[in-house]
């Protein structure tokens, strides 16, 4: 049987890494702070010390980490994941991380014998725990042939995009759209509220029409709310929504809205909201 | 049987109109280019010369017209609509309209002795031919109640708002959202293609997404065919970003993505686009 | 001697009817607050009840009022200007207002036997104390040549712009450069703090380069004061934002800039900040 | 007598090094198309065949350069400028770079034993003909006082700003508020043109009231002529604006205003405009 390692147990990887146990899967997890790894070795995971022993012990890395620096840090660090690649094993980093990281790592993994895949996904802590996420990859072709079973558990979706870094863009471009459609929405929420119009009814007439989205009927509820569980922590998505318009600015590609957007999330992140939900951005709006 | 009329024919209300003469009702049309009414004529409606003709024939009239102007001129003009309104008929203006055209009519009305209720509706041509509208009402509830039978057969859901003025506020609280996460979507694309991604992939990512809604299933191919079917005209579009930015300025809401996008649907229009599909700001952008 | 009156003496009108005291003219004053009439009396003022009584009283009757609203009541309410106009006499409305407000009051005036003229002014309290503000005139070109020798006491510069409205017109482009390169400013003084770098060195660069204006010089010091003295209230700099975006959108002309800086001054005002002067827009982003 | 070194003489270069040669100095240049150094040898300079020919036999060597890749090649390329420098020599970069080319830059400059300032200019390329620059530099400031005469031939103010990097993010803040002035003020003309008002009107209202500058005087003709002789080209204000919002993003800074400006030069860039003068915006606007 395949054994799987997993790096990374943070709000996504748990999720992700609890659905290959309960598949019945020979997994080695690790996390920077290790008592994260308990609950899945109660569920029959195994546990690593370093990030080395995992890749060293498992056919399919898998990587979870929550930014560039981390990815970097786990992958070239002491003990870390290059160390322990061997000919032909696999690691495949499922982090949001901009091209040029993605790109360091994989020249250092198949430099060494490894083989790379780069596989972002869209999708949060629910759709990590439900097993729902999409997933992104470009890189190694027969690796992410052999990965397919396992991101079979862990996604409802997988495709192919060929060349490394381009899983990156897509996932930035996803993103951006949500990062957009986010403010959108929470403009509205806002203006109805300030017009002494009922939000409730807002909230029905927009799960019933055109712009009905799992994000709106999901989130939409927040704000009504006034609390934001964070499923996808606010400085994360004006990280990306940086990267992306960043991303615009090299193509010459204008970006208005998302460079509205992008000025709203750091308004937030200014507003001390950086580790909320990034639905909290509706908060410095209303 | 209660008598329907039905003031405006066009891309909504022909749809419109067709479901009330489908489902038995006894309908008189009226539009101001009179060659409109025939195919409805063919389904059994009955035809009148005048807006006045039609409220004076009809217990209840709906009126569906492009814009302020038009509303006021088939209320107000010579042999409009207030002119035939009786002591208890009804008058429901379904048109997309400010609120102070919505409030001159209604007082017209009332004064008249007639009774006024602003039906503004979500939703395009096809949901106008499906009869799956989303109805949102306000003003007088007695005529509410009334008008149902023929709003199940418009649409599949309906709200009543109270207040006159408030239906027209949250539809365009609803169309600004629209608006803004239209140019977000556009932006999505067109960065998409410009970074050598491949666009159908990234349709059917969002289309099984967090943001997968009949907007983004339904416009996003119109991009990629690159061929625009008028549903929601551009300039409809503008006009109602324009309101709504200026309702937010009025209240001192700020509305940064919204303004953006509105700049980006006066592009549009700039450029010429003022009657393709609001879709079709994706144009300026790729 | 040619008879004047001044009607409002606000922040601006009251300088502006001071250079004519000053400068030995017969100049007949109101204010709906009387006390501030005392100061000019004490020059050498006459002082009337009501508007009527001043624009039945003098040959040429000078306006500065707050807003359209205040406009229109000076001129259309109980003994207000309107009451007093004779044939032939003259009416100046140096007020920022609206076209349609200009264009009733013009309208009135004119049905009534008199002469308008609409002259809204650029500069704020300083210049009008000091005789340098900017004068756009349009409407009735004797009465403009007439008005001259007050104006050469009240500003520096005088325009004739031919139609009635085409004043009101300039003096928004005038105000929407202004309101936008006020936030240009803000930004770049908050950028610049925020890094860590030394603002009064921005200030002496910014002071000789190509950016160095009396805008720039004046109220830069005062966003590094931190207190920020009204010569410009900021709401009525957010009304004029607005106002220009509306024509913008009346015309399909894209104001990208101008729809960003409006949506902060939306958010100053928001934030409390209305009374403030318009450089305070800076308070939102440091 | 010092001796000068000059590499790069582009728009800017050019009318630098010429000033330093007019005032009598011994100044060797370099270009990497070397037919630009003919003028200035025929003005009595010395051509040198590398950038490691000027380093090793100047005491101080300027640098002017179009964008950090070319600062970069000129420094580190083979017989670049760092296989020259030697112990105690002077490296003046004056080009507009971003603080990690500067600080690899001052870095390789001061291990081989040289001494390192960054000196970028306020001001394009008429000022440099006139000597008219404002002069921001950071890093050695022994170096800074000996190269103070030199700078007084080049430009009217010099500012030390301390720390290696403070001058290039001074000199970002500078452009930034320089590039949304610019897009105010365009939108303001086209605004103008689009209202039927007389464009040469508001020219003279602006040049005499509180937003009269240099860049409004001087850039406003340009753009009623619809000529724009290339000062400061558009991708290079494009590249400062991006800086500048990237580095308020780093810091959680919001800059609404700007971040729309950079939208419309990328919009212009997307137009063909890149190598215009970046007044040329106007022409996307109007």
């Amino acid at each position: 049987m395949t054994k799987y390692g997993f790096l990374g147990l943070g709000i996504m990887g748990n999720g992700m890494a609890a659905n290959l146990v309960k598949a019945g899967y020979d997994v080695t997890v690790w996390n920077r702070s290790p008592v994260k790894c308990a609950s899945l070795v109660a569920q029959g995971a195994k546990q690593a010390k370093t990030p080395e022993a995992v890749t060293a012990s498992c056919d399919i890395t898998f990587a979870m980490l929550a930014d560039p620096e981390a990815a970097r840090e786990v992958c070239f660090g002491p003990e870390g994941a290059l160390a322990g690649i061997g000919e032909g094993r696999g690691y495949v980093d499922m982090s949001t991380v901009d091209e040029e990281t993605v790109k360091a790592i994989a020249i250092s993994i198949t430099t060494a014998g490894g083989r790379f895949l780069e596989s972002p996904v869209s999708g949060s802590k629910k759709p990590a725990m439900d097993g729902t996420l999409v997933i992104l990859s470009a890189g190694d072709e027969s690796l992410y042939k052999d990965a397919l079973p396992a991101f079979e558990k862990m996604g409802k979706m997988s495709f192919f995009l060929e060349k490394t870094g381009q899983a990156a863009r897509m996932k930035l471009v996803v993103n951006m759209i949500m990062g957009s459609m986010m403010t959108a929405l929470s403009e509205g929420v806002a203006l109805c509220r300030k017009s002494g119009l009922n939000e409730f009814q807002l909230l029905e007439v927009l799960s019933n029409g055109a712009l009905a989205s799992p994000m709106v009927k999901g989130k939409m509820p927040t704000m009504l709310d006034g609390v934001f569980p964070t499923n996808f922590p606010l400085k994360h998505m004006q990280k990306d929504m940086r990267l992306a318009v960043s991303l615009g600015d090299r193509l010459s590609q204008p970006l208005p809205t998302a460079a509205a957007a992008n000025e709203l999330f750091k308004a937030a992140r200014k507003a001390g909201l950086s580790d909320e939900d990034f639905a909290a951005v509706f908060k410095i709006l209303s």
